[in-house]
């Protein structure tokens, strides 16, 4: 299992139609894409208009390879990406202790 | 919930020795701690020598106050602290949609 980290930033003023945005596009399109197991939309306490999406995939080239390489990636895009103020910075991890 | 999100910098000729740290004080010092729900330790695959530590609280002041104005504070510095390349950036986070 991999860990897609994606932080990203909007304009605070528009958080609640981003909220709504980003569950649609996660339950409808990523939701959807081959190795996805599961999401978690986070908000910062202590900077407004910064977010976390946190994706679990079964491997890395699930999200790097399948998933980009997708025509959903697009989907997604359009209903995210008119948000984003900046490009997201993307990272992945992987797991190395738990409890 | 509250999800306490530590950005952690070490040197990565020492990753051996501070995983097994920071399980060891996750384990025995965070984990016993008034709020403590579970905690996860991420490896980047990209930056090498990045980890992040997430925590998730029953509230903000469990770990701002509770925690962090404990002795164990003190306890757990002691054994991470020396791995640390740079102070990390701690972030609070709350829920905002998953699946």
């Amino acid at each position: 299992m991999i860990l897609e980290h994606a932080d990203i930033r909007i304009d605070p003023s528009k958080a609640s139609e981003f909220e709504a945005a980003i569950e649609r596009g996660a339950r409808t399109v990523i939701g959807k894409a081959k190795g996805f197991q599961g999401y978690q939309v986070q908000r910062s306490i202590e900077s407004p208009g910064r977010y976390l999406l946190l994706i679990r995939w079964d491997t890395l080239e699930n999200h790097t390879v399948d998933f980009r390489g997708s025509a959903a990636f697009a989907e997604w895009r359009a209903i995210v990406g008119p948000f984003f103020a900046q490009p997201p910075v993307v990272e992945h991890l992987e797991l190395v202790a738990q409890g």
